[in-house]
């Protein structure tokens, strides 16, 4: 099937196309605004429905810059040999999780936050307000 | 050698250590604001110098963006299985080269843009103004 393509000749993910890849990435990157300019920070993610949950330090600038804060969060992959690759942006509303009943079922997911010199790391949770993703044509060369 | 370490608890990389890494990675993300929200777009990046230039469309919403603007250039690795991993962030202006001998010059890198689909891509170049890394540091599991 011809995938609809956008301005710079990529293809266009469905958002199915990006939920599938993101489950199946675990490290993403988180960029927000902090004291006026953009940061970029890599962290391990788990997804919960379209949501992504992440953990980071309890008084870190990540958990201060983030907390009710839109912002963008970025997976992607790259096959040098191919030269195809795909990444899928979610932009969104980042919250710290108090709900006791998701901090559990998110603990249940199993995941290591990226540093664990980090000493109680807490839940951060984007609420989607967009997903997009574009792909490198596979036979493009 | 101990490193210093930040609030995280993770290495901080010395200036030459965030070159090396560059240099030998290849695919980076930029971010960059438009239209008031933050966009993170990855590029396959050539490094002259201490500065980052990768290619993108003529007219592209990138182009458009980052001309003349202060953006983020990230790029990470991460080993999920020793649970080590590092992330390098620049910090600068943005601006399409038109010196020629500049153009050149990047021509001779051998970069291959992202995406081939895209007619006539113009180089783009990161002025630092920061450079900074960080580390997890080996032993922590």
């Amino acid at each position: 099937m011809a995938a609809a393509t956008d301005h710079a000749g990529l293809a266009v993910l469905s958002f199915e196309e990006c939920l599938e890849l993101m489950a199946h990435t675990g490290v993403g990157r988180v960029a927000f605004l902090a004291d006026g300019e953009i940061e970029v920070l890599p962290v391990n993610y788990t997804v919960e429905g379209a949501r992504v949950a992440f953990r980071t330090a309890t008084g870190s600038k990540l958990e201060a810059a983030v907390e009710r804060a839109v912002v963008a969060f970025e997976v992607d992959a790259y096959d040098k040999v191919e030269r195809t690759g795909w990444s899928v942006v979610i932009k969104g509303r980042a919250e710290v999780v108090l709900d006791a009943a998701l901090v559990a079922r998110l603990e249940r997911s199993g995941l290591k936050p990226y540093s664990t010199a980090v000493p109680k790391p807490e839940w951060v949770v984007i609420h989607p307000t967009a997903i997009t993703g574009r792909r490198v044509p596979p036979h493009e060369k």
